[in-house]
């Protein structure tokens, strides 16, 4: 398959592009209940972390508006165009693995020995299969490997050498591990490598580099027929060893759909993720406890986690088309679109 | 370390042992709500399947008996003597992996290429860490390398040759695989390998041996201090291609915990218990709905999975002592203690 590979200028000048032509925010962020359900509803998110202002470039800024306004638009025409929730959950995060911005795919962090290992999960709301695989290197897209998992194999998680097994036998293109590298994330590896020297080894993040956690990209949806999916993937955290999974590819944790009540996409440190099961409590929250959308997320965020002390955020979109986007760190990448309703979103 | 290895016979002989100075089961099974905590609970199972009478002979019956009792009395101790739910469930799952009657450990199922990989977690209901590794083949305990991910690491799920090298920079014993050999779970694969030959390549199970889906093994405990905490651990499923992971390594679907109201351990068809999120489900149930620990366990087991078409079962206990071990299969290896109560089953 034919490859186009744009450097870190080219990106910028595509941003700008972009950014010109994009449609403005129409819609003020408290206005997210509908007391109708919408013909569709889509939010994405690409990750979670410590994004402020004074950490941006108004170029770096225009680049990531651009490529959610990009990734939104996809997945919107998918919805418009009457396609499955799943297909625009797909389409939209190889997008956002396509491009460097983001930790996935190209552009993913590296582990402590300069690898890209990937890790994808995707969920149907309707049948409430689904597929997921972890520490995949040699695979251009994994949430197209998760999606293959859950339609062509009996089981839902694969991992390591034997999913990109799967991927050669089902026809998922690998690719060179090259394709994944970027400058920036080599960078970021080195300097926690020397930091690591200096301060000695702890196997853990050093503080100002903590966003690098939380790159991942996600994104749910709500098609016209009323069915929900989600899906999400990621490149895990810089310097992570002993091929460690976080929450992206374990159901239940970083994604969860279910046409009865929601669909959602996580991002942030994992291993909080994992313990809480946070997909599912949104869920739970709403199926047993009979919360709102914006209710449940907001306890699972903004409190359960809080006080536990994992950082990071998620996207949901619920059977009637509401949505909810929080996050308790500085900031998350996000944008969301609704008929007649559009908005792109970096801060708090 | 010096390993002990007994041959089959060695263990039958062992059974009879077991069997002729093991402690009767007193109570009765319906005798499991307690009005008052007891000192401790344990329950422990040795997975669920297709087991029933016809299938068994008397020695194979007295062996499977003798190994929860001696299983049982072992976890049981720790508890009697004021140690941690969490040691209980360590030292129990230990022995279990270590007797090649259960596919864990010593007697794990082999992978269609031959191999065996490994998966367990474990999770502390107190501070609700956990640890879980997925595909790891030459750990002789892989529920000792969980403990290890929980305690030692910022982690909670480590992955293949990751892992392996995790085991051997915390000194979690590594050993040669053919530790983990037992000739009838080669001679079921062969049989496997053969039928999918005549039958053509499915990579599904075989209904005729369908049973080795479910050997599992799993612990869950309440301490003296009142504290909870849950642990499983497997080969998987016979056959199994692509380094599949099943729920028993994905906290949230094969284990989980909370002090605040219960742990559960699952054996079955694990692309269902990824899936509905089993152990985090009966989790929310209790705590969302408000369930009883047997209302909660007996929706999950005998309604949603019954529904869905997922075989299987699971052991749990809540902070009150009382337990549950439903399984809508024909058969679950399965024992419980408390104080003043035994039982050893293994049929419906």
């Amino acid at each position: 398959m034919k490859q186009i590979k744009l450097s870190t200028t080219g990106w910028l000048l595509l941003a700008a592009f972009f950014v010109s032509c994009q449609q403005q925010p129409q819609s003020n962020d408290k206005k997210t209940e509908m007391q109708q359900r919408p013909a569709y509803a889509i939010v994405i998110h690409g990750g979670a972390g410590t994004i402020t202002r004074a950490s941006m470039t108004p170029e770096k800024e225009a680049a990531y508006l651009a490529a959610l306004d990009s990734a939104l638009f996809l997945g919107e025409t998918v919805l418009q165009n009457g396609g499955t929730a799943l297909d625009a959950v797909e389409k939209t995060i190889v997008f956002l693995e396509d491009c460097p911005l983001f930790n996935a795919g190209r552009g993913a962090v590296f582990t402590h020995e300069g690898r890209n290992e990937l890790d994808a999960s995707i969920m149907d709301g309707t049948t409430q299969k689904a597929g997921a695989v972890g520490s995949v290197m040699t695979v251009k897209n994994p949430i197209r490997l998760a999606r293959a998992v859950m339609d062509k194999s009996p089981h839902v998680f694969l991992s390591g050498r034997g999913a990109e097994q799967f991927a050669i036998e089902n026809q998922i293109d690998t690719i060179d591990p090259k394709w994944f590298y970027t400058d920036e994330r080599w960078k970021t590896l080195q300097e926690m490598l020397e930091a690591e020297k200096t301060k000695g080894k702890t196997g853990s993040l050093e503080p100002e580099t903590r966003d690098y956690k939380f790159g991942t990209v996600g994104c749910v949806a709500l098609d016209k027929e009323g069915h929900l999916a989600a899906g999400t993937s990621t490149g895990g955290m810089t310097n992570k060893r002993w091929n460690r999974l976080g929450d992206t590819p374990v159901i239940g944790a970083g994604t969860y759909a279910s046409d009865d009540a929601c669909a959602v996409s996580c991002t942030g440190h994992g291993e909080f993720f994992i313990r809480y099961a946070v997909a599912h409590d949104v869920w739970a929250l709403m199926s047993y406890k009979g919360l709102s959308l914006a209710d449940a997320t907001d306890f699972v965020v903004n409190k359960k986690l809080v006080e536990k002390g994992g950082e990071g955020g998620l996207i949901a979109v619920d059977k009637n088309g509401n949505i909810a986007l929080p996050f308790n760190s500085e900031g998350m990448y996000r944008a969301y679109a609704k008929p007649g309703e559009r908005k792109i979103l970096i801060y708090k």
